[in-house]
């Protein structure tokens, strides 16, 4: 049996010398990147090299990125860094409605605490209407946090756009979570015109437990994690250097290959959203068509349970995902595909397929040949579908 | 030359069998432990089976572990957590002045949000009175955080006796900070009584970004990191398997040997406490001289400036601190030492040798041999020397 992954958004392999880069943080290199003696100093100079590396991918200068440990902390230092630090300024906060958890509930935890969230709707594609962010702005805002891509249904925000709507019609931090991009296509902190920015290593053949925050400077935030002196004094907690040295790595092979790993995945992306959605029945793309995720196939197939999908699918040797691995076993329905318009029971039956570095054109036809026979059996066993 | 680390505190090598637990996480094994597929099989078994192993070394249960990058972000947590989720029953807290920064700087986040903390002194040898703590003690007390043990003196503090007084005086929670101790010397959760307990992974041989927080049952704490469901939704981000899966080899190791690592280290300890504080004048002990960490030496040696003695000590082969790592850039007099009555003049030369697994006598015998002309000749530049 073929093996087919197609959940490179849930967890990627690590590249080869991202991990024979890491091996000797692990072994003789293990000294403190703060101690004021010779074993502290190789560590301290990779983290500074790591950090000169994830600057040059998204365009930032090597002080303005600060290492956490997940795209999810990053998104927490984030918003509630800046609510917090600037509270007596404003106490008002702008999100999108599909945003990841770790700024969905990172802002209703904001909220509890006496802030006030407005969430921007989206269109059936995803898409945030900058005029939307433009009406929801206010005096007291302090910060707009609109994610760059969404790894549920693969859509590209117009972030530029929104980010200068922000821009000229508040004094609000303007925060992207782009997670789901950086290293996937290209990112410029300076096109687009945020000042803070999350990226996660394990989404571009990194290492988990790596992520960073660009803040710009001047930028106010208060720590999430306070402490020592690390990161500048935003962030603290001794520098896990293996890791930081595997983000760096990885962080500057993506920045070699973004456009020849966009150019191998968009053809194999397009294929199967047309073989998936012209060759069965009651198949619906989720998200924008065109400004989507190189890799990035999600749909909703009616009629049919995702869990018990992915589970036939495993059994066809296919790794695949029925939404964000995040809230995959909360067992609920997914905010994002509430969001763009897609009722509960179509919902049910959510499929995302992201694809990655190895996957080929074979693969694809392997899974559009595979993939009708267990729509069919699942549907034989559906009283809506022979309703139909 | 002699190469010797006497800076265990800051940074340990890792254990052999722990990097090579790690390396498969690294590599095949890349999987996201919340996939619904075979890819996140061995990756979710792995960190359940590191968590049981943690639980085992404090004698917790398994579903009490949480894991965090940090002892530093288990410390934020407990401190943050416990405060904001517990806000309407009240907002005093209770620490210690000589905790760690990441529990020290923490509250001092919670009271410029409006709580209100009261610091506990310490006597000489850097000891919590209990019937300070029970003064200290109000009716909107939510949390008391006192720390196991010091990592810039070594002094053990009397959990269990501090633990029972809030019991008996308050409703509120007790954490402490077990970072120093937990792998070093034996912990037991329910001997010492506390709700909540941090820890690190590379205080006892394990990987760096390893941390967890004991959060025992029914005890109510807000996330730190808010997101997806990893963690049963109190620590969200995609779980750090490679380095869980080494904190977990690592625990068990040290539930092991912990009695054998204290067998080796006491005796090594108070060589260097008697032939330092006999051999050199105006030598004194800082911290408790029989109640302190195993592997830990501290004194401050008069008329020295404690940077110049590392970079002295450096280039004679010898790897030490001269306190804290997490401050020892922030180039300011230790809150620990101030606490504990040394002036600040003494305190500049603060000296921290932290010994560990590879530490011999002989190593002991050769810092006896080679400190006393480096005292020497950084006293004959001191005026202040020259004046006695």
């Amino acid at each position: 049996m073929r093996e087919v992954y197609f959940d490179y958004g849930a967890a990627n392999p690590l590249g080869p010398e991202v991990v024979e880069a890491m091996i000797p943080y692990l072994k003789e290199q293990f000294g403190n990147p703060l101690s004021l003696h010779r074993f502290g100093d190789a560590p301290r100079q990779a983290v500074e090299d790591a950090r000169e590396k994830v600057a040059a991918l998204i365009e930032a200068r090597s002080n303005e990125i600060y290492f956490t440990a997940s795209g999810s902390e990053a998104n927490n230092l984030a918003v509630k860094g800046v609510a917090l630090m600037n509270r007596k300024r404003g106490n008002h906060i702008v999100v999108s409605a599909i945003e990841h958890l770790s700024v969905i509930n990172a802002a209703q935890t904001m909220e509890k605490l006496g802030f006030e969230v407005t969430r921007v709707p989206v269109d059936k594609y995803g898409l945030v209407d900058p005029a939307d962010v433009a009406a929801a702005l206010r005096e007291d805002t302090t910060l707009v946090s609109i994610m760059h891509a969404n790894s549920e249904i693969g859509t590209i925000q117009p972030v530029a756009e929104i980010a200068k709507v922000v821009k000229d019609g508040s004094k609000a931090y303007f925060h992207t979570d782009a997670v789901a991009t950086v290293g996937t296509i290209p990112v410029d902190v300076k096109e687009l015109g945020v000042s803070l920015l999350s990226l996660a290593g394990n989404q571009f053949y990194g290492p988990k437990g790596t992520g960073a925050l660009y803040i710009k400077r001047a930028t106010r935030i208060m720590p999430l994690i306070d402490g020592g002196v690390q990161e500048a004094g935003r962030r603290a907690g001794t520098e896990n250097v293996p890791a930081i040295v595997g983000l760096g790595v990885a962080a500057e092979l993506a920045k070699g290959d973004v456009q020849e790993r966009m150019a191998q995945l968009v053809p194999l992306r397009d294929r199967l959203i047309e073989r998936l959605t012209k060759e069965i029945d009651h198949v619906y793309l989720t998200g924008h068509p065109t400004e989507r995720l190189p890799g990035h196939v999600s749909v909703v197939v009616q009629y049919i349970e995702g869990e018990a999908m992915l589970l036939l699918l495993n059994m066809q040797g296919v790794a695949a995902s029925s939404g964000s691995t995040c809230t995959s076993r909360a067992l609920k329905a997914s905010h994002v595909l509430t969001a763009i318009g897609i009722e509960p029971g179509l919902a049910n039956g959510s499929l995302v397929l992201t694809l990655g570095r190895e996957s080929t054109v074979e693969e694809v036809d392997y899974f559009a040949e595979v993939f009708p026979p267990i729509v069919e059996r699942l549907r034989q066993m559906s009283p809506l579908y022979k309703a139909t």
